[in-house]
């Protein structure tokens, strides 16, 4: 890995930006600290806002060699990968010969999300000579103390909703699926696989049993490469989760991207919902 | 467990009815071998065509009195439950004296669907002395040899995309939810928990990728059961896979029952699917 000199300027940030609000807070961290910034956005993946008044290129997830000219020809020596990636078929991909010869090496690795995105991290780093640092290093957070962020906590029956919602999710993160599920007194109502957690919330709003609400829980997978893909809560996950009668949310204290943190924790107060960081991925029960 | 002695006519036939077209699959099984029926069932759960024209009582799920009361008045020996309840939270119960007594008695394994339906079970042969029967001993299938039901067969990425799904399936029953998953080019583009199959299929047409479509995996969990909760699969699950884009259908070849079989193959044969009996919840990875 080439660490960045200390006390050297920071180095140009190249954003390789998935969808929703994360790559645009991480434009936003880099003009505060007045550091060069530059976006590569995926058709049909990154929103188009994300891009205006910001030095980019759009397109297409094979595109490695292009990809790569463009890094360098804005100077980017640091990567970040932010936002999910809605996980494309090889025929979307269009590899370019780079892209082909990238896949080939890997192999199988390929169709499993952790060990792709890990060989992705790993050629961008020693082949190509790049520094790829996390969503946190950037924005800060992305560790927590366990125990509650805003003013409510969970009661007796949410507290066993939660260790039953961290087994799931443990066993479930663990074959490289998903981060999120919703327990309702002792319940599964809904494990995320593909779909999100903003439709796994919506979701669950029409599978909601009479009586006290159910919680959402949401962990780093065991063996997940927290400079690639952290979970993330934010005020989306704030209003899914009162709109499906939810009463609050446990995250990660090992590995949980909290966006607009104190904008998400005055929404969650306002809403009536905990939320509460755990152990998770690193045991907890 | 209390035997039909040999070469008895059968008993007259409790059906504990949940949702779906099973129970009446019973009654008209039946009718057909001139045996006795009557059917419990459920507000709120129970078709209302169910229980058209037959012996029946409408209740709620705690009535235990007067459900047992039905029965024994009915002359019902052997009881069979069929068809998906939806999970109710204790408020939906509203247990009598003897359904109380029952859940103070079993405690915690009320929570868990396993515990809670092995648990009636045991109660209804040990206490009550009923014979409860699976489905299958009914109807007939329940165990199929592993192979194709129908003319279409599964190519190699389809046999990848089941083991995969055999894979994630059996870690998620372990866990006591859901049965099926879908998956696609090695994507798990959703997992059921308490939402059903047909749910489960829906969603997943919206989550398709591009190429070749995927698979719909359904075992029965490892520790389930079998004379409460088999697996289904029929001519809805058949329409569901062929409107999500799926290419076929894999079956617990141990523990799945297919629903008017003859049609249900039929179906699957002429909207192209492939319906394979697969080894899963017995090792077959």
């Amino acid at each position: 890995m080439a660490a960045a000199e200390a006390g050297s300027a920071p180095r140009t940030l190249g954003i390789i930006a998935g969808a929703g609000p994360v790559p645009r807070r991480l434009i936003a961290a880099c003009r505060e600290d007045g550091r060069g910034v530059c976006v590569v956005a995926f058709e049909g993946q990154t929103d188009p806002e994300t891009v205006a008044g910001v030095a980019h290129l759009w397109t297409r997830l094979g595109a490695a060699g292009e990809i790569l000219d463009f890094l360098r020809a804005q100077g980017a020596g640091e990567l970040v990968l932010a936002g999910p990636i809605r996980r494309p078929s090889l025929g979307e991909v269009r590899p370019d010969w780079r892209a082909a010869r990238f896949f080939a090496r890997i192999g199988k690795r390929a169709f499993s999300d952790d060990g792709l995105l890990g060989s992705i991290v790993r050629a961008l780093e020693e082949e190509e000579g790049f520094r790829v640092v996390g969503i946190d290093q950037v924005l800060g957070g992305g560790t927590l103390p366990p125990g509650p962020l805003g003013r409510h906590r969970p009661d007796a029956q949410a507290e066993a909703d939660i260790r039953r919602g961290i087994e799931v999710a443990a066993a479930v993160g663990r074959l490289d699926i998903g981060q999120a599920v919703v327990v309702q007194q002792g319940s599964v109502l809904g494990i995320e696989a593909i779909e999100g957690t903003d439709a796994l919330l919506a979701r669950c709003a029409g599978l909601r049993l009479a009586g006290p609400g159910g919680v959402l829980v949401k962990l780093k997978k065991p063996q997940q490469e927290r400079r690639v893909d952290l979970p993330t809560v934010g005020l989306a996950t704030i209003e899914g989760a009162r709109a499906a009668g939810l009463r609050g949310i446990a995250l990660d204290a090992g590995g949980t991207l909290i966006v607009d943190r104190r904008e998400t924790v005055a929404a969650a107060d306002a809403a009536g919902l905990f939320l509460v960081a755990v152990e998770g991925s690193s045991g907890g029960r």
